[in-house]
């Protein structure tokens, strides 16, 4: 079976960095291996510097993102608990199926897709909530919804915040921000193939973890015991040796390139496309001041057909770009620059592409 | 950070084929991209034919074993749901567990660790349950437990097997044997290193899912709709990528040596060391007539330390071989012999390595 060479530019995965597909040829080591744990330790502390965070209980899930999604719920919702849950995309809806399904009674502060949610109205729509979720960065609109306001006033609430598509892209700071649970992907901005959901945990919120959670594998009380600590380690699951392998490469590359210096280059590409793609027809679909660098959404312009545009940008250029979901599907394109894409010469790469896709609409 | 090629002889990860590293090379595909979904599609062709099934839901789950696991109880089980559990070893215990998180009413059938569970036992611990659920091959204590008259005997209740460490070394037969549920591990039999859970559901299973499981991540009436059918595929979670192109290759390998080919070189490999092992002091620890070939259990011999004994078979020689869990910690090391490390090559480089170990003991 014969693979293209994409250049992925949808909403992820992004294209993973050289350095993450050599460390996959590395040799498997078992998961209790003195070898493997100091990998695994050397992992954390890579997230805890990406996370911008000093948490204990910082590792990957062996899951992709909404397993750390549904990680985040389960270990900190009893039935009954008020939770306040941001909705202005997909994930937040998601957030508020895994919450219910936790037995969460779920306030949602709902804004249009494409708008940004006010801070304020998630910090007044219940007046004692056991948590407060959001969504960082909106993977269906490339929408930002401001954090920094929510830590200082959560009061009793715990703050989870969902950064898959943030993490590694633009600015995202636990500590400072006082998130008390976060999670991510690997596939976006990390550079790294999906499969694994890097999570941090306040210590605050690790004294409210909910004692037998629904979900054994996502059972934080036990997977500490394995992902932390000094000396031996609790066997929980089998980790997912290579894919941690291919993730410690990825977060190498992010933490030499410079945490700065990977925000800014995610934030150049995405400064030259929202500077080029309305020239092209394509007009930005999200709220001004609140656009995602590393992913851009835009309006399909008229005489385009989404699903035949997007399938000449695969079949002639080998470039894939995502296409909208749930009330957006056939309005809009997601364009993401993530990872190893975000190089200003996929950038060019495919703005040439779409001035010969829509030469025939000027 | 350097890592050492070890040979994998514990209870898992097993070494990976060669075929499988170089598949991990390929380059990333969206998890929409039609090349992609035709991968996916050819590896739950593959998975069926190993698994021995006609089942229309075949296909890894995103996660490793015990997500299997999970996904088996939280789909079929409603609170109050009868379960009857044989439990001989850790992974009993833990599907106990599981299923108990989902609210299932679990009627235990026990047997000493090291023997196999009497299949009448199972079939009349309870008069109608919702399900009896048993482990075929207990990794913890290198026991088959037998299949075959389950299924006749079950009655309404659904069938669910464990096959983590039997899949593609011992005969998994599941429509002769009439499972209704089973799962599996990569890390094992199959040659791949651990990331994802093959499972496979019956029809008559099918019939009865929980419209609504506890768990979002592992919900089989979403995750139906983007793993199989024709055309266009629902997206429910970023599918692992580059772990699947893994899976995929690890079973190209085992479909083309023949299942009969790879169950054979197991055994074979296994009989040698059941031979062997006892010669060097290492008496065989499970019950004869249900030793597992892919993983032989031994008593450690008197004068012989656990952790010193396996450190010196590591630093010295790069092997690793496990040691007990629980209530046999300490007493029993877990010899593995799956995937590619089943090769006679390896088995006479182990039992060299023990006759230089234990050499100060005769």
């Amino acid at each position: 079976m014969i693979h293209s060479d994409r250049i992925l530019m949808g909403p992820g995965p992004s294209n993973p960095y050289p350095e993450v597909m050599e460390a996959f040829a590395r040799p498997v080591l078992g998961h209790l291996d003195p070898e493997f744990i100091s990998l695994l330790d050397e992992t954390n502390d890579r997230l805890r510097e990406v996370w911008q965070t000093k948490n204990a209980l910082t590792f990957p899930i062996s899951a992709t993102g909404s397993a750390g999604m549904e990680t985040s719920f389960v270990n900190f919702i009893s039935p009954g608990d008020e939770v306040v849950v941001g909705v202005n995309g997909v994930f937040g809806n998601r957030m508020c199926d895994v919450a219910s399904r936790a037995g969460a009674v779920v306030t949602k502060v709902e804004e249009d897709w494409g708008r940004a949610i006010d801070p304020e109205r998630l910090l007044t729509a219940h007046p004692n909530p056991k948590m407060i979720a959001v969504v960082h960065a909106e993977t269906s609109t490339g929408v930002r919804n401001d954090i920094h306001d929510l830590g200082a006033g959560k009061g009793d609430a715990l703050l989870l915040v969902d950064c898959v598509t943030s993490l590694g892209g633009i600015p995202v700071l636990i500590d400072e921000w006082a998130v008390d649970i976060a999670y991510s992907g690997t596939q976006k901005c990390l550079g790294v193939p999906p499969g694994l959901s890097p999570v941090t945990v306040s210590d605050r919120a690790m004294e409210r973890l909910v004692e037998t959670p629904q979900s054994w594998y996502l059972d934080l009380n036990m997977i500490k015991d394995y992902v932390t600590g000094d000396g031996a380690r609790a066997y929980h699951h089998t980790a997912p040796i290579s894919m941690l392998y291919a993730l410690h490469a990825g977060l190498g590359v992010v933490i030499n390139e410079g945490l700065q210096q990977a925000w800014e280059r995610h934030q150049s590409c995405g400064d030259e496309l929202h500077r080029c793609l309305p020239e092209l027809g394509f007009d930005l679909w999200a709220q001004e001041g609140h656009r995602l660098p590393e992913l851009t959404t835009v309006s399909i312009p008229d005489g385009l057909d989404d699903v035949e545009g997007r399938q000449h940008l695969l079949n002639r250029y080998g470039i894939e770009v995502g296409g909208g979901l749930g009330p957006v599907a056939g309005k809009v394109w997601r364009i993401g620059c993530m990872g190893h894409t975000a190089q200003m010469r996929n950038v060019k790469m495919l703005l040439g592409a779409l001035e010969e896709l829509t030469a025939h609409l000027r």
